[in-house]
């Protein structure tokens, strides 16, 4: 859901490019969707990966995966879970690579914006229905990296839940894609801290002349 | 301050190691402070290391320095500023690498525990005469590391704070020990970021069967 940004098509694309999974792409709008699935397609043959596909759909649609990753605006996701109907999500894996940060543009720093719940993913917890499993995923990856599909990304990722096996699943997830190296981050009670890094990689790249930041723990 | 745990006592060791600064380890307990900068001396003799050298004091005696550097429990912080005298730190360069956290031992993760003032280093600043010009700095260095004087430290610092001479010069202090590298993190009120990676690498270690987990930003 929210696949038609940068983050969300390229993620999109280095999904397919695995050759592990078929991705169904999501938008309020399912044009546009549409569209960026067949950049997505575009991109599979170019890179003779024929082994899965890419759909465009809305984001009610994509309810039907195994697996739904929520690339949205933070403040977004309440009315775009309500447009759907939470019973959508019941049992499913639900992956939140949302970072909500405020800007201070004069000073050039970002901070984490943490809802009242502590994170992004503690609140899409409450908004979901019980038996669905949130995971963090992908969220520290450098926003201009997902489109540039002749780097491997080789960053780390911390992935936290409260279900083990979904856990699991999403560090299978990422491990496919790229080089990525997906950490047990352990309970969503972490969630706030692995978000609030964002915010700090933008400020890193701001203040020392640097681009795209990534994360890697060792 | 506070330099006679594993951290300051490493610290000490690296920082003198690196031939530019003379360290004086500070004490509740004068004497343990001696016993301590008496291990450096031995250190720095071992690896014939004569341009700088080791005393141990009080932690007052301390803040005879330019730099001052916190290694203390959070919860020590008060008292000990209390017991030497605000007064002592005016115009100082205060270097904190506090992070408050608490553990979770059932589940095995720590999250960090942050104080009214958003971050120990806010805290600190609250403590001190405005004259007193806060940094944060070393904070998410794997603690075991410090006293592995046989390997080098090739990690990311996130230096921030508010006054830009004294964050310039705490990142010359930080690019002098081993190999690690600075970078400026903007102002002091990002500090509460930096502070919550390390119960998040202690985390990852836990969970993931690592050990002295570290950050690169790259």
């Amino acid at each position: 859901m929210g696949g038609t940004g940068n983050i969300g098509e390229g993620l999109a694309r280095r999904i397919c490019l695995s050759g592990k999974y078929d991705v169904i792409i999501g938008s309020r709008d399912a044009g546009k969707a549409r569209c960026a699935a067949d950049g997505v397609m575009s991109c599979l043959a170019e890179n003779s990966c024929t082994g899965t596909s890419c759909t465009g759909a809305t984001n009610a649609d994509v309810c039907d995966c195994d697996i739904i990753i929520m690339s949205l605006p933070f403040d977004k996701l309440a009315s775009t879970i309500e447009t759907i109907g939470k019973s959508a999500f019941e049992n499913k894996i639900v992956v939140s690579l949302i970072n909500p940060m405020i800007r201070n543009p004069k000073e050039r720093y970002f901070l984490p914006d943490h809802p009242v719940d502590g994170s992004a993913a503690l609140a899409l917890q409450k908004l979901l229905p019980v038996s669905a499993k949130i995971c963090t995923g992908f969220n520290n990856v450098a926003a201009g990296k997902w489109m540039e599909l002749n780097e491997e990304l080789d960053y780390s990722v911390v992935v936290c839940g409260d279900d083990l096996t979904a856990k699991r699943i999403v560090m299978d997830l990422v491990a496919s894609v790229s080089k990525l190296q997906p950490l047990d981050g352990g309970p969503l009670a972490i969630s706030g801290i692995i978000e609030s890094i964002t915010p700090l990689v933008i400020t890193l790249a701001l203040n020392n002349g640097l681009k795209d930041v990534g994360v890697y723990f060792r």
